[in-house]
């Protein structure tokens, strides 16, 4: 023991030791974290080292001692020792005969060994309770008490009292235990703290090669030949203008998105006629990936919102503006009101209005606080109804507000047609396709292959 | 056993056999799901069946044998067959003494039969521990694999151990568990996944109702008339203005209306010198849906947002503002600024931000996720002082804004009040009784009222 | 018994009593309250008191007995009595052994006992198991049924059993329970319901703060300087020029004092060469409020957004513009598109656009339902990437915007340097230094302090 570190993390309440004796095995740096909190919270800590004398960073109110004397002071044992040097453990079986061990430890990356390093440990030493905890919490956090992230600590075992006792320790450190069931849950909490957003990278990657291709597209369309043909540098749009083409579209293409693999599985189960094989596994990766796909859309349909609205403030715009009206007062005349403009120009806004109002809802629904709340007939109510609503909308909304140019031959450039009428392809598609399937002799094949029992049974052989 | 659908739900991780076996009653489509999905998760699964050769619809790796001879393999029996069958078990009432039964029914509509079928079941075979679960999640979710939805299963029971066992179940499963009690919560738990939003129905209705009476009253008055005194037409004001005036109105009431529960109450209150008699119905309902009436407010108040900032873009927007910087240049004179004017127009605009600021705030503490971290006395600091600050800000917003109108004769047109007048009662009538209810006087004998212990006792015989 | 209140609080759905006793000592407003409740639910509840014949009020379903017979007919007694009456209990100690006493009492004041209400019964009646719940949940909200804000009921106790007995009874009445672990969890449980935001109170008092003296330096230079020596009356800015400008000053300010802890930390940690020695408190306590700063931060980015987007809608907007136009007209000419004009807006305001949408998304992700979702590498990745970037692409908006002013002698009004200049110092500072801390050889350093094996052990001494 030691009183080197004596000024550090002196926040102990003093609580009237009541709190049971936790043993921890291995000084190394989280194992001298979470020593360091349990102290703060009111349990004595006895460290199992090789050397008793070996470090002056242990919490100097905690014992260190020989492995198998520290264990014998304990009925938790915290194994804060790395996978590779678990099998230094077996010779002190008979000492952890029927103790609780808590396996901490973490890999480096996914699937590192067949099974889990509880499960390792727990075969080493059948006689012990393994517990796998503490694994998502970093010793950083623990140290500096800057818990910003989640507070929850998963908690797997096979032993329910044992499980029982961990989760009581996690609650003590202010921390919020889950129990995930049995040991097997542990390869899962093992492979947790190493994934980084792994339902995202997909729908992440498709929206940026798309971004960049429209972002390609409108530059050529409406800078390099604008300059080439017209002479004028419109360099500027970069900023906003095309910023504002390419949300629209990729929203609109991100939201179709969303629904064509439900539109893909209706059609293969009205092939099949039978729900009991499975969709190939492209199909079932994209509906697994629909949420994100949907939360990209609502990104782009944001970013375009609030690109449109800045519009008034741009300089081009009120230079444009200007330009208009000081024309018609050196002409001396007043134009009349154009009311197909005004209805066109009102309506387009309404249509765009009302679907980004409803795909902000269907965005509040997905919230995982609010989905917890709602049971799966309103679930589906909201993401199939509203949601086919919302793509309604906003494809009317693209239809009103390009409809003057699909005609326009200058909306060819090149032969190259406008990024709008690209954008309306897959919804169109998914909404024609969507309006046949509702059709009620289709709808109600559809509805018997989902409900399983009346079936077509040809087909399963 | 059969191996026609072999190909089919092949995701088993090949976990090292440890689970224990699963017994399955009836094959039908979410016995069948369940089952596929269990083996997936690497539990041994035998189905009871009537006939042993049914069905080839079954996972291959299931077993299929006897009813009795099924459940003498597995501690868990999931009794997947409707509680119209249920008498057929009591044969085999000894079988499953002290087995654990898992009851996964649903019923057809809201409290269809006076006991739970889980309770039924109970009352049936009294020998064995009846557990209630897994109602809430859809055959068809489980199969396809894409549980988007709410991943809770609620499960009851009266025997802790065998609740804990089927928890254990559901969390291998990839579901979260949530424990409701006692197998008297059954009913609670069967009536869930039958309901649609049943709080939001009423204050959807009434909104709706509000919505179509001063959209007509509107169109009357700002198309119709101006169509045939001023021969002007206004139609496209459909779109946009007209929403944009019924919106803010409908805002301003809505969440006035959240407020004048609260008012009866206290009045109510005051009136009977007691806390301890019950609300009339009417009231207590109203009480009830009051978050529900300020999210729908807000909802209002953000299209409205939406449709205010989108004026500039407008068609009819340039064609006015044009209009009038025209008709000026052609005068050849700049007219000054109009000090008044900023000022109107620069208060309202701020004090409308402000109360939709705050407006957001309370939408945002009312998300569960929030609400949950926050104690009685913050909620009700939010909720009240923010509250009733947001509403004294939107009721000033328009009253600047429409102030002007109030006393000019033109806003009686067929001597019906502009809109903005109508939208004003409520909300006033709410902020002069608050007003009059916080003077100390009438403040203290309300809370003495509401502490309970200083009551006037006459009443209440 | 009396029948006073007998059409009182009739909604108990007549649950076919299976429910157990429950016994509750005191009368006082909670006691009534949840006995009401509880008969609701379906519990036969008894109440100890000290004169049987005392109350009216009492449930007319209740018995009311001396405490001694009450408590023997129930398992479970609830004490809902206040802590100094306490001591009346130890004559019963014999009753009450092995009873499930249930401590729901609250304190007037933070810590306002060395130990907890709880703690202190137990001590008190070392034969009864005593459970710390229901203190969170207020009578009025019982009582009326509106349980609007949390339905959280914090459960701690030292023996699981009785701990579960009481969880049962809250999810009964509708509430969710939340198990705290021991009874040493009882203080914090205490003081919950007492607090206000105190993580938020100095975050939002150094708001306001800045907010006031930058109100007032706005004021002083844009209004009192024009008008002292322009004679040009602008008091009307004060309603959403001025704001508008303090607003994206003080967002640009907190959002750079959350990134600022940060850097001292890494420095000091530099410096020491060690991470095991406590950062001063001030750092520690300006860690722990990073997230309240930030959401102030988004919040008045927020409001800078919606001031800035109601700009055209403002009466001395369309004046500016009309002028501006007006003068062109009457001089006979158009002023060609001024191009670095035409970039300089767009540029600023694509990049506030960008770096507003990163910071909505941090506020997303802090949401509790989200952060819970999300692991430590993934919030890091969060916060501490996508912050930075917002950090930046704030930064560089308003260097954009305010850039020419820096160098405009005009814009040293009595030698005070313009808002916006003031507002980049503490940004800058942040980007620079954070520049200078990513340098390859210093980031190596770090990364081997803050991963505690590798660091240099000379100054722990």
């Amino acid at each position: 023991m030691n009183k080197n570190s004596s000024n550090t993390m002196a926040l102990a309440p003093n609580t009237s030791n009541k709190r049971e004796t936790v043993c921890i095995f291995g000084t190394g740096d989280f194992g001298r974290a979470l020593g360091h909190k349990m102290i703060q919270s009111g349990y004595p800590v006895v460290y199992g080292s090789r050397s008793t004398q070996i470090s002056n960073l242990i919490p100097k109110d905690a014992e260190v001692l020989g492995h198998a004397e520290a264990a014998q002071k304990a009925a938790i044992i915290i194994i804060a020792i790395q996978r590779q040097h678990y099998n230094f453990l077996t010779p002190l079986s008979e000492v952890l005969r029927g103790k609780v061990l808590v396996d901490i430890s973490n890999n480096l990356k996914l699937n590192q060994y067949p099974e889990s390093n509880a499960e390792h440990l727990a075969q080493l030493l059948p006689g012990s309770k393994v517990v796998k905890a503490f694994n998502t919490v970093s010793a950083w956090a623990l140290q500096s008490g800057t818990l910003d992230a989640s507070r929850q600590v998963f908690v797997c075992g096979d032993d329910v009292e044992a499980k029982q006792m961990v989760m009581n320790i996690v609650r003590a450190l202010g921390l919020t235990p889950l129990d995930k069931g049995s040991l097997l849950a542990a390869q899962e909490i093992e492979n947790y703290p190493l994934q980084l957003f792994p339902m995202w990278k997909f729908p992440i990657f498709l929206s940026l090669g798309l971004t960049a291709f429209f972002f390609l597209y409108c530059v050529v369309l409406d800078i390099i030949y604008t300059y080439i043909y017209e002479k004028k540098d419109f360099s500027f749009f970069i900023a906003i203008t095309i910023p504002n083409r390419v949300c629209p579209v990729m929203a609109l293409i991100l939201l179709a998105l969303v629904y064509l693999p439900g539109i893909f599985a209706a059609i293969i189960q009205l092939y099949r006629g039978t729900k009991y094989r499975r969709f190939p596994d492209w199909l079932d990766k994209w509906m697994l990936g629909r949420k994100q796909l949907g939360l990209i859309a609502l990104a782009f349909a944001s970013l375009h919102a609030v690109f449109t609205l800045v519009t008034p403030l741009r300089a081009f715009a009120s230079w444009r503006t200007g330009k208009g009206i000081i024309s018609q007062a050196l002409n001396n005349k007043t134009e009349p009101l154009n009311h197909t403009n005004a209805w066109l120009s009102d309506s387009y806004l309404a249509l765009g209005i009302l679907g980004f109002f409803l795909f902000v809802l269907l965005g509040i629904t997905s919230l995982p606080s609010v989905s917890n709340n709602v049971n799966w007939r309103e679930f589906r109510f909201v993401q199939s109804k509203l949601g086919y609503l919302a793509l309604i909308l906003c494809t009317a909304h693209t239809l009103v507000y390009g409809g003057k140019w699909f005609l326009s031959p200058s909306a060819y450039k090149w032969y190259l047609p406008n990024i709008y009428i690209l954008s309306l392809i897959v919804p169109c598609a998914v909404l024609v396709v969507k309006f046949v399937l509702i059709f009620p002799c289709i709808d109600k094949r559809l509805t018997q292959i989902r409900q399983g029992w009346e079936r077509n049974p040809k087909f399963s052989k």
